[in-house]
């Protein structure tokens, strides 16, 4: 059988199972997957170097398939493959008869592309749109780091083209010269609502493109030869680290082979009854007009992978903070006795990157202020930072590549424009990434940029993670405050040892030191920073310092106030309910961003205890402005100890009254 | 004096203001601002239709500084020109003196651009990277669907090209012919640690700009004569409706005018001391070499707005949902007894349509999922309908635009891409846009499509601004969760009437009336669908149902349980108290989505009345995953009624054990 005939009966084989197979969930996008038939057929049947028995083998080529809802045709394909699926101690290859489960609460067949469901064959998932070209910039960064000469296949809708993530991707792909991935554009005309913006027509994106940099093919999306062609461009160019990447625009057509499911808007629509059935003729019909024979896997010989290397990765432990001071000549910082938490941060990272291989540190141009630069600048690891300039939402998920990869990716920016890539964060979370989030500058005590750069919201959307379980049964996301340098330096240390999602705060101002190197800090913990008998005041971050001056305050007015330092959340909450209860149940939280934060934390802590605390919340209660220096901008959102000090003592009149 | 001399003049004026603010304030973005002394020079001198003596005059011609750390360039244009500022009630012209004041706690010249401080000349704060040419873009739809010939101009920084949502702009600006605004790329090649990537050179720009569909110039942007003509081809394309939009990319240097800012990366670092008396020296000596005239507003002539044309705009209010289903031949879903709050929101926002003029519609591909299609599709609407297409990020920041522009703005999409945009919803929150998010198939009860769909940390996120208060004293954010079609139609006319920021989440899945006409819903109100006296149990939402259905097996059991619809965050937190002290203290809070949300809020009101309350909090506790119906992914996360009738015994019999 020629390839043309063996892709066509392939394809429309794939375009069957995917109408069938979202007939029986009742939901889906099958006029979308028979968009992608050919394209899908060449790739998985020919073109990638893989192995459907390791769908995650680590050299094996790889798809992202940005557009989520078209995931019935990877399924089909991997069901007439047999690709091995399920959670990793149960793997089974997947089976035609499996396809009638998609959807189903015990399936693997998520509805939208989700490794950690029991799909390895997906690195990261997808589904909320144009986050994939991302992923699999990562992916191929990662490759490029561990010289595996490996490619990375990257499908993106049409309409998904407009979200300008897409935009940060090509960029970035550019930048750092990944001539490993392949982005394909699926330019079927259709999006959900309509048919896509002229924005977004074959001829405007391949323009674009080329003002971007890329060498674009242009391919009939249903023409397995043109296919196979542009494929085998892309192997050329991908082994070349100076060539022009390269991208595909593919004129294809969204329900291609139904006539049925061309007439009208079939958009996330299954097809059912007479429907079906006239789409089912109509896609036979198409068969035989197209091959005499009917599809067979056994038309394909799919290139295996290449035999992983066999390296060890270096994984080390931090040294002691001061040690790493002394190592960097920065003795006099231990004599001064106070350092920016950011700074800290700069110096754990490049001592990380010495001692463990697998740490790889992302930034969105602001290196110089998160003091990622401590690892830029470093020649030895300067392989392994990757500069995204502005634009986050790229970093993030390029971030979730590179996990799926087995790096484990650090990536700062101010805390404030983490805030644009919380989908994408979200994304990873859901992709099992190991994501390690550093947001800087957070809080309010930057002071003197203003709101615009100020992170206030943000504890409480993380902290939304930390009230559930990912896929390992541990909390979605730590959230971790360093108050001092020590504390910074020794968090960053225990986001890399562990596995999972964490998101730390830093701070502008210098603050001075709390600890010292023998302070254990672990995820979940907190710190007892004075022990009293009648108010607990609970803090984190830059609060904590302001906290401890409104303790001599309160000494002098005869109040014995127990101070903790809750550099995480989520925090073991029994633990804090007996600090509670040996301060007569008083509790008063300070905290420098917006409520629903630490003190709603405090505050499901107490009310599911039954007991009887009483709690008071101090917060940013409104919308900041420009301040000089933290203590003005404080003393603008009634956060200094003074303030502490006047709260504590209303709470304990009013209440004893 | 010449034209060229007067420029000159008047921008080392500028920038030596710049510079001396910013040496002052001890803090700020100098040579960005010097980099942009001829084009603001130019606009606010010479080009705009404007009056200084009213920023915000209807029909004045409009500036967005989207590289917001530019400021003081606008401030010391300002100053000159003795723009109004302050307060709405407190207005007096900025003047020279007031410069040293920038960044002060007190003062109206805020870090970085920020309207709702004092300077009304801005429509929306930036400073968060990448907004500004969307915020433009709803300035101008908004003249356009007024009927007003309007410019406005909007400078982005060339490193901030490289947010994708400049690229969702200039896609979303030709989409909608808006002619009558104009992209400036300030091309000074830096960034903030580093040059600016080559993707975002001053030739990659404009090939991108041509390539996506502009008419581009290229100025030297310290020409004055270059930078005038410029301005003058855009007049004539502004009037026109079928032009090609016109983008202009300029060639300017980052400290233009002292050879000491350019040497050396000044990004973000004040000048001070000696730099900045050999930077004055030789900001004088340029001057000295290109004009013999000191700088003198006099030179110019500001061209006024036109007269504001005397417009009734018609709001009225929406007639109540019986009616409303009748007039479009509904009733029949009246006698059916259900109907999915998303229909019910699009029933409403067509009637609102017809009722408010201010009203206008924003959707991102999505408009026959979120049901905006029913103001779409009417065609005495559809020119107050902007589909913004698969671009959330631009969608919210054109709305602020709109808001600026006193329209008020309506957003949906899926609860989920509402996520791309927080960083710019905060953004609008702080410049006091009245903007209306309306996020359907939210939490978990759409099923079928996965997690990538559903919304479960935004109830977390936008809680955090309901916690503290905006410009005009109220809640940044209500949040608002209708359990039914009676109470997300009303509440959707009662967003209208509000000025402020809302976010309503709407549902997939047809849902059951629970109310009638004769309700009233209000934004911080609850409504108590069932009086008992042993355990209060609080829902939203899908959860609502759940609960209703809970009461019946509670009832079986012997136990009086109370139901409280809390369809609004913040509600009054006295009243919920007063109803759970009728219930002993026992409160059980139910909710489809992660935590840190609605129980957490309840846990907050608790745990500061320092009485002994019992709370328990239902939630989404794991990562979800497709399920085919809502009853289905209820049971995978443990919320079905049957899992809330055991909670309540549980938490009933071990506090009485």
């Amino acid at each position: 059988m020629s390839f043309e005939a063996a892709v066509h009966a392939q394809a429309i084989e794939l375009d069957r199972l995917s109408l069938e197979m979202t007939a029986a969930a009742g939901s889906g996008h099958p006029s979308t997957a028979m968009s992608l038939g050919h394209i899908v057929t060449v790739l998985m049947f020919h073109s990638m170097r893989w192995s459907p028995e390791h769908p995650k083998y680590p050299t094996s080529d790889r798809l992202v398939l940005s557009e989520g809802h078209a995931v019935p045709i990877i399924y089909a394909a991997a069901a007439k493959l047999g690709v091995m699926v399920g959670r990793e101690d149960e793997r089974r290859p997947l089976r035609e008869s499996d396809l009638a489960t998609l959807r189903q609460a015990d399936s693997v067949l998520d509805g939208h592309p989700n490794p950690c469901e029991g799909f390895p064959f997906f690195d990261t998932a997808t589904g909320s749109l144009g986050q994939g070209l991302s992923a699999a910039a990562g992916l191929a960064a990662a490759a490029r780091i561990d010289g595996i000469e490996k490619r990375i296949y990257c499908i993106v809708g049409d309409g998904e083209a407009r979200e300008g993530q897409v935009a940060e991707a090509l960029d970035f792909i550019v930048d750092q010269r990944l001539t490993n991935v392949l982005p394909i554009f699926n330019c079927n005309g259709f999006g959900q609502a309509d048919r896509v913006s002229q924005q977004q027509s074959l001829e405007r994106i391949k323009a674009k493109l080329e003002a971007t940099g890329y060498t674009v093919r242009e391919i009939d999306g249903h023409n397995p030869s043109q296919i196979k062609a542009a494929f085998d461009e892309f192997a050329g160019i991908s082994a070349k680290d100076n060539a022009q990447p390269m991208a595909i625009v593919a004129r294809t057509v969204k329900g291609w082979g139904s006539p049925t499911l061309q007439s009208g808007n079939y958009h996330g629509k299954v097809v059912a009854g007479d429907a079906l059935q006239r789409a089912l003729g109509e896609l036979a019909e198409r068969r035989t007009e197209l091959t005499s024979s009917l599809a067979s896997s056994d038309s394909f010989m799919i290139q295996p992978p290449q035999d992983a290397p066999a390296r060890e990765v270096m994984i080390g432990e931090l040294p002691p903070f001061s040690e790493a001071l002394k190592s960097r000549d920065m003795t006099s910082v231990l004599h001064s006795g106070r350092l920016a938490t950011r700074k800290a941060y700069g110096i754990a990272l490049q001592q990380l990157g010495h001692a463990n291989e697998r740490v790889v540190v992302l930034d969105a141009d602001v290196s110089n202020s998160t003091y990622a630069e401590d690892f830029a600048r470093d020649p030895k690891l300067a392989g392994r930072f990757l500069e995204c300039k502005i634009g986050e939402q790229n970093m993030f998920s390029v971030a979730a590549g590179l996990s799926a990869a087995e790096k484990i990716p650090f990536c700062s920016t101010f805390a404030k424009f983490v805030t644009r890539a919380y989908d994408q964060i979200e994304m990873a979370i859901y992709s099992g990434a190991n994501l390690k989030i550093v947001g800087s500058h957070a809080g309010a005590s930057l002071a003197a940029d203003g709101p615009s750069q100020m992170s206030l919201p943000d504890v409480a959307w993380f902290r939304s993670f930390a009230t559930m379980r990912d896929h390992r049964g541990n909390p979605g996301c730590y959230i971790l405050q360093p108050a001092d340098a020590y504390a910074a330096y020794a968090l960053t240390g225990v986001m890399a040892e562990y596995e999972g999602c964490c998101y730390m705060r830093t701070l502008r101002p210098e603050t001075e030191f709390l600890y010292s190197d023998d302070v254990v800090f672990n995820l979940g913990g907190f710190e007892v920073l004075s022990e009293g008998r009648d108010i607990l005041l609970v803090a984190a971050g830059y609060m904590v310092h302001e906290a401890n001056k409104a303790l001599e305050d309160l000494d002098r007015a005869g109040i014995s106030a127990t101070l903790v330092d809750l550099y995480s959340l989520p925090f073991d909450a029994e633990k804090l309910l007996d600090i509670a209860n040996q301060n007569n149940g008083y509790v008063l939280t300070i905290e420098d961003n917006y409520g629903a934060s630490i003190g709603s934390a405090v505050a499901d802590a107490l009310a599911e205890s039954g007991e009887g605390f009483t709690l008071d919340q101090m917060f940013i209660q409104r919308i900041p402005k420009s301040a000089p220096n933290p203590d003005e901008i404080l003393r603008m959102v009634g956060l200094t100890h003074e303030d502490i000090t006047q709260r504590c003592l209303r709470l304990l009149q009013v209440v004893s009254a």
